[in-house]
């Protein structure tokens, strides 16, 4: 498999650094082609704006949505662009900041993801979007334990946090989500139980190819007029809470 | 009061720009204290790293939530933080990026609501968290119109998406949420029809110092041991999809 791993955090010695180093080693000696955007060391700066393009067609009133059709982008933008479409498995790996991925990552995300690429114009959503037939796995860290991200935890469920992700910004543009790998509290466990947690990953990631998939719903399921889920159906949000 | 409010819109013109207009002239014309961040102005390309601070105590190993608490912040992240202490109600004023704020706006919640000033060493959490006292209101546009924003719709209920803004970041550090202003796809719909949504703005904004907050629970809400919502209660996503 093609597999493109974004890694965000500001200190290759912390546990992310520890996973993503895992990945690429497992991965590779399981014979598949990784490439990695580390994007601290990018130093990725870049935000969704005028400076992300080459050229702008409407100077007077600025869209990004409309721009991007023009495909005129900056060459670190246009590289990641680049990665995402030879990839077949794209492996977000990220502490939780704020209940949601770092900045520095959703900037390359709302670069990135560009309308006409990614999603709109020609490209459709959902399963017809722009990234078909490519997988989304999230790995996440936390600082909070498990036991706050439950339904009646103080965090609400982890699930549902991270359904903005692996809805709202993979199955959007296409991608099939895997089971996200959530590690919780790794900076309050020892050492062992860490090494645990990397061992437990490069198992995991030896029978990735094969994975199933969270099953959310395709175009079919919804009412052709209103938008809405067919009668009976279970929610999104539920299909990922109880996958 | 004194109102501060963070914008994050590439375009002036554009009707996120005309709602951080709206804002500043009726607040103003009301009495109230406004301070503006006009993020894509500032060309905020600031994201949590070790270049937030003037010094880093451990160089070795680089540790954001320890190094935050030394309160070495270079002077850009020490004025916005200011600008928080000084207000009673901070307005976030953004359009949605997928299903979230813009990573520009990501990038400055990362690096201002730090530990030891937002949350966490001297500073409590919940509500007793560093922003105390404190009330935060989003005003927030969409692409997608509001019946996809529905339980059953493609994109899940709004207010849930809107979760891990209100309660993760807001709540989390003490700020009481004011009922979310969401201005459903202002880009499909008629000039109009945007300037009775500024109107409805401005009158909204009349009342502001007496609204409501949504009723998140407090600490003694939860099991002291297990950190679970006390038996019978409801949990904080359904209190603010209900609110
Ligand atoms: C800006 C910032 C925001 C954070 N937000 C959260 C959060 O929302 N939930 C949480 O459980 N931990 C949060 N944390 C803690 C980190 O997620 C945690 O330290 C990290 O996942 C541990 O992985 P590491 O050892 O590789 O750094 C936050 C940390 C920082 C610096
Ligand atoms: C990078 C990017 C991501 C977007 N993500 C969403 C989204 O998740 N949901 C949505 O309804 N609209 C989304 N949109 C559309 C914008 O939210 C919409 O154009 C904006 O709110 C309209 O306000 P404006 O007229 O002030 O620009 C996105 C637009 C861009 C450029």
């Amino acid at each position: 498999m093609k597999i493109f791993l974004v890694y965000a955090h500001p200190e290759p010695k912390s546990f992310n650094g520890a996973l993503k180093n895992q990945a690429v080693e497992s991965l590779t000696e399981l014979g598949h082609d990784v490439k990695v955007s580390d994007l601290y060391e990018m130093d990725w700066t870049h935000y969704l704006g005028k400076k992300c393009y080459t050229e702008i067609e409407n100077k007077d009133f600025f869209k990004p949505q409309q721009e991007s059709m023009g495909k005129k982008f900056i060459e670190p933008i246009k590289k990641e662009m680049e990665k995402v479409a030879w990839s077949d498995l794209v492996i977000l790996q990220f502490p939780i900041y704020w209940f949601s991925m770092p900045g520095i990552m959703k900037n390359w995300v709302d670069c990135v993801f560009a309308r006409g690429f990614a999603y709109g114009g020609d490209v459709g959503i959902l399963e017809n979007g722009g990234f078909k037939g490519k997988k989304l796995l999230i790995s996440m860290t936390t600082g909070g334990p498990s036991m706050f991200y439950s339904k009646e935890g103080q965090f609400g469920e982890v699930q549902r946090t991270l359904f903005h992700i692996a809805h709202g910004m993979g199955f959007f543009c296409g991608m099939d989500s895997l089971k996200p790998a959530i590690w919780f509290s790794p900076a309050r466990i020892g050492q062992e139980a860490r090494e645990k947690m990397l061992k437990e990953w490069a198992e995991r990631l030896k029978g990735i190819e094969n994975e199933e998939i969270v099953p959310f719903h395709h175009t079919k399921d919804y009412d052709e007029n209103t938008y809405q889920l067919k009668k009976g159906l279970k929610t999104n949000l539920e299909i990922l809470g109880d996958f």
